[in-house]
């Protein structure tokens, strides 16, 4: 790729972040370091995926960079915006699954993806806790709000909205956690927009990791890890049912163990696990049913 | 639903092969019982799902019966053979894990479908072991085709073939177990075919549960263990991405926990999992990978 176009400032962009990303992990875990797979497709392009298993605060934590083109396929051409087979499709993308039940998983992606008729930005992040605390989504929010707020008035109502909307298990009548922000098809204003996947993308460590600062050594019991096991299956769930990236990969033909790095390490399916009244598992689950103004 | 109609008289062979299923498994495990639960699905009908956890044998069984009927989403209407969007399905499903990684995970089902232009029966049954024993393979083949050959000459062969083209994980590019027999959309000779599908029916209890008996107290590792939670992640994907059941359950809005019993209680997601060269695991993967006439 030429050096200077737009598509490659996106995608020096896009490294520079996993870089950043993978070296901020790797700091607050203390021990375990990411492996890195460089893959290319059949087809077109290729990634540099990095994963950090067995880690003392991250049990697995993915982050992935890939830049397909190609040809769509016909299915996939006619579920996406815009006209053309031919495409091309950049990003990062970012799922953490932390060992402790009180640190929540989390994941982030901003992608850019072209087509004959133009192209646009899409992304976000998003929070998924096992054990409720509301400090830590006001604070997630928070600071989501103050990185998507100068791209437009009203960004944070917006982005937020559509994140309850995309992250939404409809068989379970649940949110998959307690939001974020998520946008998608952004095809005009390019470089404000451009800006937008910037901020989103800066304010990731800013959002996230004083959580797990403030939460990987509260004390938990057997209770939270079991519920943390059985939440996780709701995250398989939504990922391999709805999730459009997973979906776009997979049916792109991207190489699977990169796309199927957000799957959480170890998950449990019991049958209909119902969370005692007054619990804390009856708390969280009131939330992902009710989706709440966190910053009201 | 009038007694004396065909469907009334499906329905009672489906109910009395969930209760002798029941007893058979309840009967090997030697202690865990199955609990019931009888749901009534808004828009018509409904089932009775019966599930078996923390077995000494079977670490989650689970067996459902249901009679649904109404109106078909539009989506599922255009992908399904003949016309009409009223609908009824009835039938009985079978998913059990083992808790050994050397007693195969095994499923069956057998169903009947209806729509304005007419309809058709469906099933089969299907073996997906951990670390392969090939006379369980020969002999689990060799029971099904005794049971479908009366069906027409050739039946085991194409039905084989069928169940190795459906439970295919393109991104895997693998097969989910060593296959069985599979079939659908069987619309003609209709009383032949709900021979077929009681056939299949009963002689699942001799395809399966020898092989049961036979590697219940066949010694195992961790090693072995690991492998069995790593591969279950794959029938996951398989169930969640391309299974039609799973699908047909969650689009005509059936009761989740009971689609989803099908699912597997503990499961690993590990990144690039690598069988070693001549093991237990590589000798598998080769089989899936390159699907084998099991009585050539």
């Amino acid at each position: 790729m030429s050096e200077g176009t737009p598509r490659a400032r996106y995608l020096a962009w896009f490294r520079d972040l996993q870089d950043r990303l993978c070296t901020a992990f790797e700091a607050i875990d203390g021990g375990a370091r990411f492996r890195e797979d460089t893959w290319e497709r059949e087809g077109g392009g290729g990634g540099r995926s990095r994963v950090l298993e067995k880690g003392s605060v991250f049990e697995k934590a993915g982050v992935n960079v890939s830049e397909v083109h190609g040809t769509f396929p016909d299915d996939l051409a006619a579920s996406l915006p815009g006209e053309g087979l031919q495409f091309f499709a950049a990003g990062v993308s970012l799922v953490v699954h932390p060992r402790s039940p009180m640190v929540p998983t989390v994941h982030m992606n901003v992608r850019r993806i072209e087509r004959a008729s133009g192209g646009w930005f899409g992304g976000g992040a998003d929070l998924t806790p096992y054990v409720l605390f509301e400090e830590d989504a006001r604070h997630f929010h928070r600071v989501l709000r103050d990185a998507v707020e100068p791209y437009e008035e009203g960004a944070h109502a917006r982005f937020k909205a559509e994140c309850d909307r995309y992250f939404h298990l409809p068989h379970r009548g649940e949110a998959r956690g307690i939001g974020g922000v998520f946008f998608d098809y952004l095809s005009d204003r390019e470089e404000a927009t451009f800006e937008l996947v910037q901020r989103v993308g800066n304010a990731f460590f800013d959002a996230y990791l004083p959580i797990v600062e403030a939460r990987r050594d509260e004390p938990f019991d057997e209770a939270h890890e079991l519920w943390q096991l059985q939440r996780r299956g709701r995250y398989v769930e939504f990922n391999l049912v709805h999730d459009r990236g997973t979906i776009f990969g997979l049916k792109t033909r991207g190489r699977t163990e990169s796309i199927l790095m957000s799957l959480p390490p170890r998950v449990r399916w019991d049958y209909d696990v119902q969370p005692a009244p007054g619990s804390f598992g009856a708390a969280l689950v009131d939330v992902l049913r009710n989706p709440r103004d966190w910053l009201p």
